[in-house]
């Protein structure tokens, strides 16, 4: 078999998706997930211009030794760009070799290693009891872990709190929208909101919350051990990762569970978090993570050590990367959570999928490859609008983390 | 798919052979190696009364799971009984799967990364001369990397010089034979045999050596330090490996490439010599280490830590595990070099097998599953006789390693 | 005195039970215990084909020469069926030794370092209540110390809460059940059972808790700080240990003091833990670590770092390993507790013994040699039936630790 | 000062340029480099569609509030292409600075700490001979310092060995071509290399050498160690160093003074090579490095231990980068040396600039901003045409580092 030619479509139905397609000269075509969220045409144009000439006249089986060529053969290498673009080649590789061989993608990771997989979903309010109330409905929705933000006193805006609920979008049309932090008051307010849940719900459904980059160590240090009382499944994101070494005093000071990652982009952004035992659930997805390949190689390193996945599965990302995150997080031995933020009806029926969502469970059906398809017209009707996630200023007007 | 019975296979076409065999209900079986030398009837009663019954009516596609089941589940975990045991399972699974899907191995794993697998043979001699001339023999096959070993002045033994020159065989019949060691001798020795093989060969031949576990790491790092200026391909099993820290004094002290691990059954053993770099190649086979599944995972560290595979390949494992190592090998992206000591022509009637031998490469063969057969009937004319390797005692009468 | 001959019985008093007898030209025998659980077969095999022939006509005497030929000579070495046959023999040559000089084996060992062996028993209910009944039954029986498990709501099968009390058995007949777990549901129950334990029967009584093995680091963590309050005599094998580094984590973050190593079966399973400190009670049992001449080697080790022996003493270990345990307790100068979990009337009729207890303490009797013996017409009554330690799996189908 | 718009120009005057020019509504205008060699474009999409839109209507001399706005607003962070646009806008708001202040750069980052800044050229030959001539070349021509590559006999293709002497140029146009790699024919060569240079020049003139990451860290080791007696200056990119801590064994084995990072976009890529002192030279240009204002911040962490520059600069980066690079290197207190390969003449007329060079040492002139401009009409003469660096395979087909 030989790859014949690859195309890139950007969409918007909703959000942008960035979804390249590979064909071969068996008529077998592959699906590959591009999107790099407020940086679209980045990977629009390394796709077009400096992978896909290369790709043409090769044998799509040889998965690996095209995953070296793209990586090393750039010789700049790592990056979100360069990554997402890697991952998509490799996501729609691992499709034509599932459908060549006739079998869903899992089978040839290993075979499924559970029913289904646990997701989470984001309930987030403007204030704590309308948090309380988004909770209570993803958990009449069947959801066995919820993802709670809030509003925080005396700020204008927040992380994770926005317009719309089921299908909120955080990213918007034009140029980014500018928001304002205060470490102070966000570090008053959040226990708070997770007594109240568990005062609620109780302790048996999973709550997880995502500091969304915005703290230093010792600050995160004092959160987690100030929500040590609530049990929450996970602390997201409590700092920004490019230096690893910044976990281990939060490690130090507090047993909440640590998660990480959904901005990495190689196994060289986790390996000491990983080998140091620094946090407890890896974040990053196939798109971000230089695809299946690599990050079975990342998954590898993390069971050795008591790291599960937690695969990023925001709207940021296509279908096609929430199916080949399924089929993994099916096999995956040391499988943790999925987040899965609901994609809107428009990009569903543009991305028609296997997949299915089943008391808090979701599952990748048993199509062949990936089991997600593409289609190009309803696409067409989608146009790509510029849109991008929100930057964070601090009261003071000093750039943050957004 | 169902697996509907399984059966174990012991014969001596040469050499004792543990052959593993599942069955399912859509007439596909696999094959799988559980030979463990000197100790194979512990591997068949494992296997008969404590795995086969567990696996009878599970889904063969489901080869993490099995993996996790019959490592997890067996409590008293790894050891060369349990992994030897577990690998024949998994090898199994995984013939089933590539000839279910009707395709080799290899493309299950990845795809083909290279042409073909570089290979080295065995040159060993009574004397320094015998050895030169075997050298010869073996670069006249189309070798590029062959090991060397020669008998020690004043040592009526040593290990790698036996009996018979392309097809020795190590493990003699009946109790072991008590072999005769002395450290000063091999030291003093060992660099004249490298020094007269690169006058004669010249440096582009690869030269390896097996020092078999009988050095103290002060003196490996001696040995390794004096055979610099003959730059050995790899420097084999220096020392006793279960002390894993016990190559950074040997890594401290010289640059020869160090390999190690035929021994090691699990990636435990092996994690600390990588995650430190304190080695270049990983020994352990797909046999002694748990499989294709456990062994892509050990790989993937290495990978991280430019450790290559240089995969055991002496005829203690059956053309099952050669077949296995090879797919795997053509893979891997971090190979190395693979072993390769002929089977007697024997062994090779009653394992015929797709993978060959050609200008000192190997290749799997491109036959779906692993592509190996066996042949019971043949096999039955050739029972299973007891026979161990040698011990190893100082010349004081002190129990050493062999 | 020279051996003349083996042999291995398996019986089933109650539970599969393995047992090595070896002959002397002087008309002494020893015994040795060489049962593994769920595995028994493996072991029988690899004593029966490939060690009993090769102790054939050697001294008895010469202990530490015959272990380290079982250990070096066997090439592939540790793992639970390898290390377990090396003790069969092992406490079988000790037994040997103090029979033919006449005097109890603590004797050889260094003599008496206490008037007897502190243990605890197992003390489990369906629910707290239970459980608080079953504890002050232990303490009425005279126990100092007591091991309390109980069942989780929510879960329909916990460990250690099984049929009958006193004699329970977690093994099963035929193949393997299956159990569910669920590390949240646990984790929010455990500590009010010592709550309530405490409340109930105060500080004085040791009480301890087994978690088998279901919990990462910083789940363990969690688990030991919210215990500190009701003062642990420990807390054991709070995460699967092939990876000692994991106990760096839950050292950091509580001070309950951690027991492990039941599972293990050599120094090097255990010698980080033991050198930076992270345990305080090694559990590797006579049986599993490779007799008594092994184990008295690891015993120094924790000497040095402050680590106490806690042996493992459940049933699955035969009266002759709790014999060669006692005798090791009453010698051992960092001697902690001896696990005793009662065998039923029936085994220890067919396994007559000088050991008793008596107001807490065990103690292993004056007899020569290890002071137990084997009934072999009784023992043919009570023959093998295939029989497994559950299999747990997490409630999305996951496979798990039991 | 208000930034009023953004162009992006890509020639091809020899070699592709991506080229930023930020307009101000003062008339000042400011140049930045872009160009990320065979993944041009895609930097070309990042920068015109999502930077240009954002930095309109900003203030210019705000340059570390918008380099921490591109930084931190693009959430996805690092990587080749984001850091190589980033640090477009930075050299352009500098050239803009500098222009207003009418000042050379020099003068805004702390004024001129040296007469000139010493550079070295590349004397390569496809024998050892061609390359004494090519270095006796270079001497005459006034250098101090000359980085020195060779034809390796037996391989058809050698890194820095090509088409052309002083402006030769490794990308192609089309796809990229694929050379061959042996490592063992590499490491058996280099050392006579660089005995005969020191033969012939004596021991004064700096000798450098590119391994152009393609040794393991143990091979390097042995490569440092063999080159000791011949002095290098340095010995370049031993290893892909995505994995810091491979260079910790270099460093055990040889006081060969190392460079690296010229792939390096962040201080994150270097952090741990600079506190454990494992380089001497770093390797990061101003354009990969994020800019002037990122660079200042590494070279002030490369201070404190003893770590010096040795920016890149080959044709790849175009005169706007080699002019930032200078004003830096003619203040930054810790220079080392820096790359000088000589652009074309068509490349110079295409960016006329003030920098000169004289008797070994360029300097960056004393013109306001950066001192170089862009021939808008001649540039458009030299379209863009698709050209790619080579990839390297090794002699088996396995996909290699070039």
């Amino acid at each position: 078999m030989k790859i014949t030619d690859g195309k890139v479509f950007v969409c918007s139905p909703g959000r942008n998706f960035v979804t390249l397609k590979l064909y071969t000269d068996e008529g077998i075509y592959g699906l590959g997930d591009a999107t790099l969220n407020g940086r679209e045409m980045a990977v629009v144009a390394y796709l077009e211009e400096h992978v896909i000439p290369c790709l043409i006249g090769r044998d799509p089986f040889q998965i690996e030794d095209i995953w070296q060529y793209l990586y090393k053969g750039a010789y700049w290498r790592r990056g979100p760009v360069t990554m997402s673009a890697i991952a998509a080649v490799d996501m729609a590789l691992w499709d034509i070799k599932g459908k060549a061989l006739n079998t869903p993608v899992y089978n040839l990771l290993g075979g499924p290693s559970r029913y289904g997989v646990m997701v989470y979903g984001h309930a987030s309010g403007g204030d704590i009891e309308e948090v309380v109330d988004e909770v209570g409905r993803y958990l009449e929705m069947g959801y066995k872990a919820v993802r709670a933000q809030c509003g925080i006193p005396g700020l204008p805006t927040t992380y994770g709190v926005g317009r719309g609920k089921l299908f909120y979008e955080p990213a918007e049309k034009g140029l980014p929208p500018e928001h304002i932090w205060s470490t102070e008051k966000y570090l008053n307010f959040i226990p708070k909101l997770f007594q109240r849940l568990r005062d609620v719900y109780g302790d048996d459904v999973h709550l997880l919350h995502d500091v969304h980059h915005r703290l230093t160590p010792i600050e995160a240090a004092r959160l987690g051990k100030e929500l040590e009382p609530y049990h929450l499944f996970w602390l997201e994101d409590p700092v920004p990762a490019e230096l690893q070494e910044s976990f281990r005093w939060i490690r130090q000071h507090t047993t909440t569970p640590l998660a990480v990652g959904e901005v990495f982009n190689s196994i060289y952004d986790a390996h000491l978090l990983i080998t140091e035992q620094l946090i407890d659930y890896l974040r990053t997805s196939v798109l971000r993570g230089g695809g299946i390949t690599h990050m079975r190689k990342v998954a590898a390193l993390a069971e050795l050590y008591h790291v599960r996945t937690g695969f990023h599965g925001a709207t940021d990302l296509s279908p096609i990367t929430m199916a080949a995150a399924l089929h993994f997080d099916l096999w995956v031995p040391n499988f943790g959570i999925q987040e899965y933020m609901r994609h809107t009806p428009e990009t569903d029926e543009v991305f028609p999928h296997a997949y299915y969502f089943q008391d808090g469970y979701l599952h990748p059906g048993d199509a062949p490859g990936l089991g997600v398809d593409f289609n190009e017209e309803l696409a067409a009707r989608y146009p790509y609008e510029r849109a991008y996630l929100p930057v964070n200023r601090k009261e003071d007007g000093t750039m943050f983390n957004w």
